[in-house]
């Protein structure tokens, strides 16, 4: 029988840069129980994002982070800079990544390959406290 | 119990541009009773995509789009030219956002923050009449 | 009654290029008697991704192939550079596409759009085994 399960983790960023939520939502998913389904994960921001990507080497991270630099430069002169010079390149690096995340879940857990993680990219200079929800829609362990 | 209900809203875009469809889609989850599931939309069309950004400053779309028109420039030489200068970067800048999305709701609602609406990003010149699926998978209200 | 299938496909992809996963991921909903529901569709690699994209002139990936070389270019002095020069573009490319799809099935078919073909882009220079995960979550014929 299927049925579902909703959760709600909080993220301290430390300003841009990568946070690894991968041990967040396996713990998550073994708390409930969850056998086999699939578990969405929603970031409820638009200057943080979402993304899958290598665990191993720290270097890959810093290669990330730089070429969303690239893609949207702190520097142009965007229409929008109320909010400050590291808002609208945010959103734009936001727009460019995931807001949302679909991974099934087998035998307890989450289909991962062997050097995936999952992160939460935090594109504002400052420390922002963020918010993913996360849903699990599958079958659960007696 | 859980269950499902499926949909199908159509747009007819202005040209290249946002157009907001958070009360729409509101509105179909509204009218079937959706309580709490997971929602998510497909956009039919690989020259249209779909966005979580901010609905606050218009001028963030304005700058969004500036930034897919950098990603994708128009005036590169393309191989694929036949429907036009407008068409292949069109399906550039699909390819680099959202084709699905996944927005899981409860308490009757989307869990979006307080910033975020739900676009559909139409990438061609012209007008275009684009058809968005929708999905709801959960539990209803009595 | 809701119910769910698992499934996962291997692709030997011929080094940087597309391959269209369409008609093996229709078979095997067909196989299934997949009838109504939600399909996912998860890729367990860091430098390969997911796109759906045009289904009709092969220019067309070629222009999305050189797109992705422009946003993340091979000759960029990148930290991580252990696993050789295409590597660290590879997981910059497939940050910038998607990791996950999610595509609704309504009378035992993907709700696809005529143009629409569903793609896994490899990265890398080499060919690679890889590993897409699927679920169908929905309802089943009898």
């Amino acid at each position: 029988m299927l049925s579902q399960a909703h959760h709600s983790i909080l993220v301290s960023t430390p300003g841009q840069g990568f946070t690894d939520l991968t041990r967040k939502v396996a713990h998550w998913l073994g708390q409930i129980g969850a056998d086999a389904g699939l578990l969405t994960l929603f970031v409820r921001h638009t200057s943080a994002s979402l993304t899958i990507q290598e665990n191993a080497d720290p270097d890959v991270q810093r290669d990330l982070i730089e070429a969303l630099d690239r893609a949207a430069p702190r520097s142009h002169p965007y229409h929008h800079s109320l909010e400050g010079p590291d808002d609208m390149p945010a959103h734009i690096r936001a727009m460019l990544t995931a807001t949302s995340l679909a991974i099934p879940v087998l035998g307890a857990k989450m289909v991962l390959g062997r050097w995936q993680a999952i992160y939460l990219i935090e594109h504002r200079d400052q420390r922002h406290e963020r918010e993913i929800a996360l849903q699990f829609l599958g079958t659960f362990k007696a």
